[in-house]
């Protein structure tokens, strides 16, 4: 079947025939692909920076985010059966750690990562355990479906310090900031500043609701903000950019008791005034990785279905699985929300 | 009147007569003062560091944790008398304020603190606002009374992350982190294991009942010690040394998705892999400052009615307020565990 | 001065001419009253219902919801000065018992309510103690700020539990229950359905966004959504009318571990069936009363700001303070959202 | 195989020969039972009240806490082996509902109880998921591990309001009960009282560092407790009688703002005065059933590890299996703290 893979240890992306996926053992189910999401991830792999020359290892299917249909079910399955529309948690965990056994999965120090430790879905179909598996309320779009999995990010980071009635400031408007920046406004924020240098993203945050976009890199803009604030400045943080000195940088106008969630993953080590902008002023700083299984799926399931507007706003680009390349190319620009992939097209089939 | 004071800009702590305290006004109470602690922070007016240098105004008298009993009550304070045993939070916030709206006062960016910002409890007397007083219970003996502030501190940390059922790791075993430990075997913690190389402050560490005392200088018992964590290493841990390599080999150790409580004030920048330590493990990282009003005063006092032999452990030395030097000898030296001055005596009265 | 009182101890409310307001004292502040919202306290005064006449002491000038503005401060108020458009909250509280130590001040066993134990601000002018008084943000129309208070209790229902991305079932669609459904929709809620069986408040729930509206007394419609619920029935119930059979009902179709948030006051004994409907399934019951000090205003300010549309959809009705019969009676006829009476207008100023 | 088991629809308790356990299926293991404990719900069926009447289909092998050794695993566990010492989560839940799928298995409405609803453990052997057992620590001894089950409710009722530095009252001290008292004095609870009107039980109490036993039948010891609360009742109530006097009697103690934690299942409805006693008053009562699994588990091992004394002075009977009419005779008569039955001898084997 046809598969996007990472053929070499180099930059680039390829397609080739990859083999069918395997039959469903026990406890597992097989899913034809019908749409996946390129991730920030996938474009580390593209690029082959240092996180992934370190982990991935080639030839790999790539892709962990989709929404397919059940083709077929393992042994000892009885709660899922073939034709259901599902999407996927990309994280499978070993189920019997003290962080599997406490409601903390998404900690576990055995996870496996599709599409980054074992095949992906950039492919016609895949298997995957069926306790992975998340049943699409038939009201959500394939297109919206497809990205549940980096919604999921964007809701565990809000939800990791609450945002209702607080005034929150978002680093970064990648498609994780920008659907951080929705769910912002669908919970009920007092106010959304977001800090974003790339215009073509900085448009898309201003057709989402927030309140104020500042390019970082404009200092007099910077300052002007942050004379404004008064000693009040964000209580609630959402870090998406990895950034050292935009990190730095939040924590300095952040109001005394903030709660600031850090999602973005910074290249190298990161120095801080912990006195002065931690300790002293009582912050609270939460390190967010995957999503919270299940709890986070419900919550983004209860998002698509109130603000199936905002999702198509984020969601830029739909195009055939075999453009891929100028999907990842969009990336490269920075010329896009989130980019989905057709794979439905490949049989023939609408998606 | 007798008074400890920092009379120059320079290392030193002096003694003189110094004015009476003011009849306290509206909404005021004026203390005679019985027993004090000598805080880290008196410390570091002591040494004149860089933080002392940069916010206290000499001359000034020092001191700022006490117990005493009301002298005389201003007008407009109803719920006091003369006579009362009383300590006294030493944070005197604005009130107005977001935060002292919020139940967080002890983040008023306009706070003033007694002994560092206006007249200090080193002195036969001193006049503060009503609201700071605590009535102390009768069971609870002045040398503990006295150093409720710090006890405070320590329980402030401990319950800002929680501790009942936890596998603990103390950093730093100075008067507040052995008063930490103490508070963590009252509640319930499952392990107790501390970071401390000075060899008094570690024997009162075991004292306390710690499973586990570790030099943390001692690079081959530490790395014999991370070997039996098995990834499982401690998900509570209370940072109180602000020793950079010390915060930063605690997050190393840490469980995933463990919580951090920051309390020591490191004297630079520290400098942190963010990505690997914090983010993609789920911590989360507490700063912590002061005392919740009056939160963390009701639960220092349900403590010490329930501890006093643990007090006991760690208030090593009282002594007449007149050898204040030998006190502050005595830190210089880490020869202590809590130092308490009795200036009862000043005026011939039992303490 | 022009003030509507209970005169009597008996059913019916009554206008005459008051004494004008103290002098503000020590810590207190005189407001002229602009606007002032009916409360359904102050519907049961006029009823004189049990409640009312076991603790109110007639003559008293009544009323506790308004907006004015600052006449005059007493000595001692730094941060308050006169002209300043001011709401106020009316639970005046000792400020020195465990409570209100602790960041619950709304819980004070020794609070006074204003318009309930003291002169109210159905009245040209009030005196209040300074802490209680509320700065109005420029941007909201005096008919919002009049109602800070009981938006508030919506408000605090609401944030006991949370609602974000939850199933949340409002029992009850009085002026409190239907700011409930309008916060609940502004927070994020995943689906609202509302119990009220009067049409008029029926209606205007529908305008706010509710899912689903029922009456509760049309039994086959009630019968009809409870079976579709599949057992996976509300997660979030906000009880607002105090009717015992809604109350059971309500813990009847809870999801298993659902928050039940209970503001309406039954005039009675209330029989449940704790067994089975609150132990087995793991409910959460919470009484709430007043609103938190001042977190909860500062949610309200983020709400009306945030929803202006929707305030002014339950803000039925604004009339000069003379017409006060009149409003009575539609809280007698169940035909209004929340009324606002206009004090201004008997100054000749606009309001 | 030996088993003791409800063999009718009346009152008693049989032994007879059983068949022996089923070869574990996929995901299952098969146990060989050490030792069991008798539970309060095991009592509930030998009386045969109408509660089991309604639910257990006799004949039934009883019983549902206990340790053993592994006999044999089952394909598709890979991570038990036989010969492990375990003893297991008595609730057999669905896995994939919303309450399974977000940490709170533990109200799965599709939830098995062993001996409940399926074979129990008073036999030589039982085959359970393996996803339901918990490897035992090795310092915890036999008559410990085998009522991890029942301290397991103890310690959720605990920790579902938390009692550290609160003032806890323990309505009636049945083996749960009695658990729950020693978990506060290990939790640092500032004060704690019980009500229980049996002597042998507030004997217990006693032995476990209570600070006051009350018979709540004793009206006149009651009425002086109450007056010397002063307005400042328990703030964490633990209510394990289901006995309706006793709820509303802890409801009126209660200091405003506390949590109550309702574990005791009432045999009929509860009149409750709401308004006053939980709406005005701003309590909080919490439906506690099962355990969280498994974080109730890690908790319950570090309890035992701490305090093997207090889990000694609570099992106060451990005698052989064929005696267990014995043991439910001591139920009957409440001469017993947890009553432990030993199966290990029936095979000429060491306990």
């Amino acid at each position: 079947m046809f598969g996007i893979t990472k053929e070499r240890a180099e930059r680039g992306v390829w397609d080739r025939e990859v083999e069918d996926p395997q039959t469903p053992g026990f406890g597992e189910v097989s899913i034809t692909v019908r749409q996946a999401g390129i991730c920030g991830t996938d474009y580390h792999i593209y690029k082959w920076d240092a996180w992934s020359a370190g982990r991935v290892k080639p030839p790999l299917t790539m892709g962990h985010e989709f929404v397919g249909e059940i083709a077929a079910v393992g042994p000892g399955v009885s709660h899922l059966r073939a034709g259901q529309r599902v999407s996927c948690e990309s994280h499978i965990t070993c189920g019997h750690c003290v962080q599997c056994r406490t409601g903390r999965a998404h900690l576990c120090a055995n996870t496996q990562i599709i599409g980054v430790d074992r095949a992906g879905c950039f492919a016609e179909a895949i298997t995957v355990p069926a306790g992975n598996v998340w049943v699409v309320d038939p009201r959500i779009p394939d297109h919206h479906a497809a990205v549940f999995d980096p919604v999921g990010n964007a809701m565990h980071t809000v939800t990791r310090i609450g945002v209702s009635g607080r005034d929150v400031l978002v680093v970064g408007a990648g498609a994780i900031g920008l659907f951080a920046v929705a769910i912002c406004r669908a919970h009920g924020a007092r106010s959304i500043v977001v800090h974003e240098p790339n215009t073509y993203r900085a448009g898309l945050v201003k057709g989402l609701g927030a309140d104020l976009v500042l390019d970082p890199s404009d200092g007099r803009a910077l300052a002007a903000w942050e004379r404004g604030l008064n000693g009040e400045g964000p209580d609630a943080i959402l870090e998406m950019s990895g950034y050292a000195p935009a990190i730095r940088g939040a924590l300095k106008v952040a109001r005394n008791g903030a709660d600031v969630a850090l999602l973005g993953l910074p290249a190298g080590p990161v120095s801080l005034d912990l006195a002065e902008d931690v300790v002293m002023r009582g912050l609270t700083l939460c390190g967010v990785t995957g999503r919270r299984m299940f709890d986070t799926w419900f919550a983004v399931e209860a998002f698509m279905l109130r603000a199936p507007e905002l999702m198509d706003r984020v969601v830029t680009h739909i195009m055939p699985a075999r453009s891929y390349a100028q999907g990842f190319a969009l990336l490269d620009q920075g010329a896009c929300g989130k980019v989905v992939l057709d794979f439905a097209g490949l049989r023939g089939r609408a998606a």
